[in-house]
Formats: C-alpha cells, sequence, structure tokens
C-alpha cells in the first residue's frame, strides 16, 4: 500500500462549471504507479467545488450555472450574509450542495470515470481566483 | 493493509430512489475479511447516483422522487441540453446534487451503517438500464 | 500504512448547522501520528448531515438553516411520509442534498483544511439528540 498527496493549482476559471479532469492530472503524474485504489480530490475553498458530470456538451455545463442559480439566488429577502457581495452567500450554498470533494477510483494508473464522466470545478464566484486542491491517492 | 477493487453491476431499476444494499452486498463477499476500513462505491454514469438515506419506510423513496422532481424539473425554460429526452438534463443535475459515490465505513466484515440507513440507487432517467460500479474497499 | 478507527459522539445541537471541527479534534488524538492520509467522517443518521463550509461568520450557518428550509420545506402537498412530524421528510431530504459524510485530507497530524474551511454538523430535526459518528483515518 503506498500514499502519495500533492498541493495542486487550478487557474483562474470563469464563474461556471468547468472539465479539469485533464488540468489535474497533468499534475499527478505519479498515479501511474498506481494498479488499484482511489484519488481524493479536495478544494480547500468554500465558494468554488467539485462534482462529476457529462463531459461532452458544453451546454450540460451552462445548464448547470442557470439551474444552480436558480437553487441559490442572489440577493435572497433572508440572507444576512451580504457583505462580500451578492454572490457570495449563494456561492457557500451551491458548494455544500455540490461538495467539496470528489473521489474517484484509480485502476491501472488512470483514474477510472465512465465514458461521459469528467471532474468539474464549479466556480461560484463572479471573481475566484486560483483555486487549491489537495489530491490523495491511496492504492497499490 | 489491503485494498479489494471489484466492477459489480444493478440490475436495471424504474425512475426513482431503491434500497440497493443488498444487491451490493451480494457481489463483494471479500468484504468479510476486513476488520475495519472504507468502502468506497462509485457510479460510472451521469444520469443515475448514489446516496444514504431511510431503509425502512417505502413512502420516504416515492417522497424524494416527487421532490427532486421539483429540484430539478423537466422541460425547464431555460435548458439548452434537451436532445436526449427531457428527462435527461433534470437527471444530470440530481446526480450533481446526490453525488456519484457513496463511502462507507466497514467493520468486522460489514457495513457500519445506521440502524436505519440503506444505500440508495437513485435513477434519474425514465430507461437508464443496467448501472455499474467500481467498490473499493480498503483496510485491513 | 495504517488505519485508526473509531465511534465518536457529537453531543446534542439545536435544529440548525453547527461547527464541530474542534469537537470532533479532541476526540480523535490519533490523528497526531498520521503524517499523510485523509480522515472518512460518517454520521449513522438520516435526519442529520455533516458538509464543509465557512468557519467565520455565524450569519451564513443561519442563512444554511433559512435556505435549507425553502429547498426542502415543511408540509409540501406529495409528502406521504408524514408520521414522524413534519420536521421528518425535509431531514431526510437535506440529508441527501448535504451528504451523509466528508474527508478530509490528514497532514503533518491535523485536517488539512483551507483557512475558512469547518467542518458542520447539519441538524435537521426539532429534537435530533446526540448524533453519533464513525471516524476512519487512513495514512502513514
Amino acid at each position: 500500500m503506498n500514499i502519495i498527496q500533492k498541493e495542486i493549482i487550478i487557474e483562474q476559471k470563469q464563474r461556471g462549471f468547468h472539465i479539469v479532469t485533464e488540468e489535474i492530472l497533468r499534475q499527478i503524474p505519479e498515479i501511474k504507479d498506481i494498479t488499484k485504489g482511489t484519488a481524493h480530490i479536495f478544494i480547500q475553498h468554500t465558494s468554488a467545488s467539485l462534482t462529476i458530470n457529462e463531459n461532452a456538451d458544453p451546454e450540460v455545463r451552462s445548464d448547470f450555472e442557470k439551474h444552480f442559480n436558480k437553487l441559490a439566488p442572489e440577493i435572497a429577502p433572508y440572507y444576512d450574509h451580504n457583505s462580500e457581495g451578492s454572490d457570495d452567500m449563494p456561492a457557500h450554498l451551491k458548494s455544500s450542495i455540490l461538495g467539496s470533494s470528489v473521489i474517484v477510483p484509480v485502476t491501472r494508473g488512470e483514474f477510472n470515470l465512465g465514458t461521459w464522466q469528467g471532474i468539474y470545478l464549479c466556480e461560484h464566484r463572479n471573481h475566484g481566483g486560483r483555486r487549491r486542491l489537495i489530491v490523495t491517492i491511496t492504492g497499490e
């Protein structure tokens, strides 16, 4: 059994949903040595999140952005936490609905995703900046 | 430390929420050898998902189906991704709200779930077919 | 590689969202021996949940309570599962939207959370009682 842990950076993205599978993989070449295991990918922020969804039609991602703006709207009359901008409280809500980590099986040195699956970085702020991830791969 | 990884199949289910704890366990008898650890159960699809919830009253599962159809309705006026049917875009949204994996503690050869907990397969398509899961058990 | 598994208790909380990072850490001093790994924190209940979000302004947590009461309201006309009180079915829904576990990277004997991140216990019942968690730390 082996464990690899690494801090990696995802470059700044526009508000919305972005496929980052390759941007992550480029930064963890050590995955090649893992025959079977899991990769835990964790975002160290509370206004951006990670999820797994369709890696093909870009309209899926833009529909995600529109739908999550309905699920957690800006300027709801009952928000008290407004000091960091109208995009801040919805960003916190979206982060918890989607989650701060994904875990992907690793098989023969690669993410063992389904044919249509990709890892999304979900940027919920208008100006979110670079995002820091901690990747922990456990396996043999 | 030991790691067991296995691809298993969940037989086709109707659209809705289904308890699959036993259907999973039947396919991973190796769990008996793990004294303490975790089981990562991952679905390789983007229009079905996994969650943990009440394993008793079937009305909980039918209420889930009704409520998630409100949270991610069919034929929202702002969906652009319509080509695969009106149940497709809501299926993607529900998958990310609920998640593509659950992780369950394993103790003395069994899932260490609470008394009222079961693993749900959440089938979001009208005709979803069989679903492929990757189970990775890490422990000793 | 080492694995530590422990059942811990979170004392009864009011309905709402509560930071429990320290209450968890106090009960797992063994984490000090883990240089790199992950901690899986699992709640054995279906009407309370765990998430990671902002650890500073308490208004974020009260806004969460208000917003989740909109996402899964009490006494929706289509709920059939009513026998355990009007807060019960929404509690099940919120639990699955937020999730029954969080996984946190562990680095040099500590949770490797971002500066603004804390672990929330999300108590969805009016009188939820003490909550049982299973913590599994895998690492070296």
